[in-house]
């Protein structure tokens, strides 16, 4: 990995050198097509790789990153090293500094078409205050939640890129002793991280934790939106429906696997030991750190390095059953709780239902989103030589119902 | 409608003049593309649009019928109009003949792809037995049963074609007081009817009841293949996941709603009334009857008229806290069952979770689904004139893990 680059790169810019994500964008009046950030710039890597004869570079002048994601691990390698190459070594500048547009000059698009949407539930921390909070009778965690990690099907067709407002969903709920349909009471965010399929895999197989790397691409960050009203209200016996389903959002920028290469950790000691079909003798944890900014306060950080399940882990069981994958399958973690009260990645949980509510920076009080409110997730990593690794940020604004 | 055709149909050829729905189909060394089928033929439209110079023509040279359903209502009326003169008029004949592709000659295809599939719980025979069976000591129905029509989202990536053979899947499940990973021993069918969607509609509005036919192009019968064992382990509280998401058969016919006409009837009657976004003026409550045949002998006859919730509250439902809908969502009805025993659309429910095997025409006993088994589900609905309108049928045989 490169430490340095030729491209100019401020302390703020939204990515260093090390990230080298992949994205979707447009200028005024072209059409989308992939891009890559670094510093203040998108790399237009359609004429660019077209220029260099790149094998395949008709990939990068698609809309979606499915064509590029679908060519599998080698490919992934090689146009990585190749962007190393081009923003490391100053006389590749003349080639490359033409390519370089400004982000102020650019819009971000849905950078892949999701296939299936899956969220999992795989921090313990979570898991057990979600328990205490709805289900104060019950054992901590659910029955098999330490067995395998527990995950539902979302609706993939509501995930949409940051920036994207979210209207303020509805639904029945309970409210004092009635049923009412109406404007959700409890609009929450789940801070977690997505991963995204390159390389499908066929009905009747199953992937291995081993082969997590072959498949997957890469991450994004994703604020899984919950009202939590409809959700308590619907969700016995067949789970989350209208309660989450109005909107998923995740970051524009899609961050290669590669580049996580030195966030990797072990993951806490899982007791009992799993199944043998997700045992992880290498095993993919990984010290991401996210922060949650509510109306521009830091309320959380919850560490990614306490999950319980790894993505690798959870790759394995959402396969376990023959289930194929599709390019542009996501997955996301389930919401990022570590075990101190500033670590929790839902207002849910951050503020008890309500018992405890924050006082952000403006003054203002909050348990729940308001209209207008926006919550940015933002996230780095351990990068080389000591560097952090940037992940980019998703945000999403509360317009009302 | 026509009473007759001039196209020669059998008594037990699997379409009458009446139903002409739409599949997707190849011939050896052609592409896929769509047809519609009547007696033992497959109108084959794409050559017969160009020469007719029908406006869009196009669509039907497609792979899926996506670009065609997302045309709309009046395209759709305007097609049928067309079909039902060309095989209604012999003076049609010399034109279309040509174009009639013997059944035996072709291969069917998944007729369109997939956006998201939903799953729904809308029968009260069903979701009363099932909660006898796995929570005995639970109120029959869950508590916002009668409010709202429970569902959940599903895989769309393994909603597979009628005839795709069905690996059985593995997961971790109960065997004694051993929790282990393994084959399902409790391999199920659900009984079900989908509705697909063709029009979309934009993220943060909401389809009201009486738009229902302004969305939905058309009807599937639907195989939710459900595995008990791996389902009962993990469905707390996140609902049913690797117990699902292995496979989901549909039927290669779809059943455009023009053909359903006369099967409307009024649903049951609710109590309590349904909220005001789930109320309905105009029901859509459908007389279709089903029949599940288990290696070849009829084991059971679901009536889809007794289901309490409507595919129109459904759609309105799972758009009402703002939720898009794309062209391809599939949204299934939830097994259907009726009071009596042999009404029953699920293996669990038919033998009641093992303790009342069925006997075979072939002498073998079964409660759930062996490897080599196959099973098939069709259906019929009234008709005009007091004929039939077959609806296809959706088949599967299990093989071993």
């Amino acid at each position: 990995m490169p430490a340095t680059s030729w491209v100019p790169i401020a302390e703020d810019d939204p990515f260093g050198a090390h990230t080298l994500p992949y994205g979707v964008f447009s200028t005024d009046g072209e059409d989308p097509r992939v891009g890559v950030a670094i510093g203040s710039f998108v790399l237009d890597l359609a004429p660019l790789a077209a220029v260099e004869n790149l094998d395949g570079a008709h990939v990068f002048a698609e809309r979606r990153l499915n064509p590029f994601m679908t060519l599998g691990p080698q490919a992934w390698a090689a146009v990585r090293g190749w962007l190393i190459e081009l923003v490391r070594d100053e006389a590749q500048r003349d080639l490359v500094e033409p390519h370089l547009v400004p982000m102020a000059d650019i819009r971000l698009h849905m950078p892949f078409d999701v296939g299936d949407y899956v969220d999992f539930y795989s921090s313990q921390y979570h898991a057990q205050n979600v328990g205490k909070i709805f289900r104060p009778d019950s054992p901590g965690l659910p029955a098999a939640w330490r067995q395998l990690p527990i995950g539902y099907h979302g609706r993939a067709g509501t995930v949409v890129v940051s920036g994207t407002d979210i209207v303020r969903p509805s639904g029945l709920r309970s409210v004092g002793d009635a049923i009412e349909f109406g404007p959700s009471l409890r609009l929450d965010i789940e801070a977690e991280v997505g991963f995204v399929v390159g390389v499908p895999s066929e009905l009747g197989s199953s992937v291995p934790v081993s082969a997590f790397a072959d498949h997957v691409f890469g991450v994004v960050l994703v604020n899984d939106w919950s009202a939590r009203d409809i959700q308590a209200f619907e969700y016995v016996p067949l789970g989350p429906f209208l309660g989450k389903s109005f909107a998923t959002s995740v970051s524009p920028w899609v961050v290669p696997l590669a580049a996580l290469h030195d966030a990797r950790v072990a993951p806490p000691v899982r007791d009992p030991e799993p199944a043998p079909y997700l045992r992880d003798d290498e095993p993919w944890g990984l010290a991401l750190e996210l922060e949650v900014s509510w109306n521009g306060t830091v309320v959380a950080r919850p560490p990614f390095a306490t999950m319980y399940w790894t993505a690798a882990q959870q790759l394995a069981h959402l396969t376990a059953n023959g289930a194929s994958l599709r390019c542009g399958d996501l997955y996301a973690s389930g919401t990022v709780s570590g075990p101190e009260r500033d670590q929790r990645g839902s207002f849910l949980e951050l503020c008890w239902n309500g018992a405890e509510p924050v006082r952000l920076a403006d003054g203002n009080v909050r348990s729940y989103l308001e209209d207008g409110d926006e919550v940015t997730i933002s996230a780095t990593a351990p990068g080389p030589d000591g560097a952090r690794v940037q992940l980019g940020a998703v945000t999403g604004r509360i317009t009302p119902a």
